[in-house]
């Protein structure tokens, strides 16, 4: 599925790793992803996250979508900073599930902490 | 300020209008936006919603950032569609603001709905 | 359906309004809703709101249930505060409705944004 | 702390465990806590993982606050069910806080999913 995913690859994620329930995703902070303060747009950091969370979600088949998620930022991410979003299941309910993303620099310091609610497709897929 | 911010000019996205807590953002939905199900990827209409968000917070001068926000995925964007953010301020309180982002389809389907909060800069700033 | 609403009701709160979309909840905050710190405690500002969120679901017909909700807090409710909860649908796409409830003294001041999201029932309800 | 805590006493809650970034509390869901489809209301589900998330940010010593929350509902609490909710923190950075609260029944069917944002007071309180 990676293969197929432009949007991903084109901000150069690298998918590392992907299995039941949890996926770890790498991604460079270039200079076109700075915002106008001169550091990583959150839209970016977002971008990362979501997409760990979506091979989380689909690592037991290409069926769930994102409903929803929340981010809360905590620390700036600067040009040039590796960045790893790693996304683990919380709770799988029905046709429902959470997942926690946190999105960490190579130092370690956390930069977002993330929340995604999946659904079952049972239609058309949504954006997310 | 719309001038530096790389990230938001380099996804395609036109700052139409910035008012007093008030900001409409534009963006088209190309095929580098597209995911692994070959719609748009949700990182990008966050990124949209989140850019018209800060130039609303921005509106009343630079000093504003993004503590957090929460989206919801209501349709899928579709490549090529053009989507429109419109972010209106909600509430200020204090330090605190909490701004509402929709974005639609030019056919006025809404893709999702996203809200911030924000908060006055007293340190370096974060991402978002 | 109000008549049945015994935590609703036991919280004193008062359904002033419901029509298409809307609903209006009123709630004294009261010294038995007085957290450690000696003012209201979130919990019961959650409740009021997330009573309005549900009665404006309910309004088309009691066929909505909460899956979720986002509460952003901006002020203290203070014993003896009239707060009133104004919910709003903002989108309804297919099964799925946004809405919005914000939470007032009767001052004016805002004491929190309520974000809900809701979903038609198709299996029993769950909590919320 | 809990002791001048009214709200949560008066929904019955107990305390069980409080330690560096983490909580315990219980509550019995009543009858008085039912809301109109006759489960319990997912205000009071809200008000236990709250009080937990409270006691978690607090384990430190009385100074931080709660800015917001958000709750996924997944599976109805019914009237007789002893609630569990366990909070812990999940990031410190510098003034904010990210904690996560999970609310179970005794049988272990997960009935939300709460994450809430604390920051250090410097000011008044809020509600939350």
């Amino acid at each position: 599925m990676f293969e197929r995913d432009r949007a991903a690859r084109g901000a150069g994620i690298v998918l590392e790793e992907v299995s039941g329930g949890r996926a770890v995703a790498r991604m460079k902070v270039t200079e076109e992803m700075a915002d106008a303060h001169g550091i990583g747009h959150g839209g970016y950091v977002f971008l990362l996250a979501d997409t760990a969370f979506s091979y989380a979600c689909d690592s037991y088949g290409p069926v769930a979508f994102a409903q929803g998620a929340q981010i809360t930022f905590l620390a700036p991410a600067q040009l040039g900073d590796e960045l790893v979003a790693e996304a683990v299941e919380r709770t799988l309910a029905g046709r429902n599930g959470v997942y926690d993303v946190t999105v960490r620099t190579a130092a370690g310091t956390v930069v977002a902490e993330f929340r995604g609610q999946s659904t079952l497709v049972t239609g058309p897929p949504h954006s997310g």
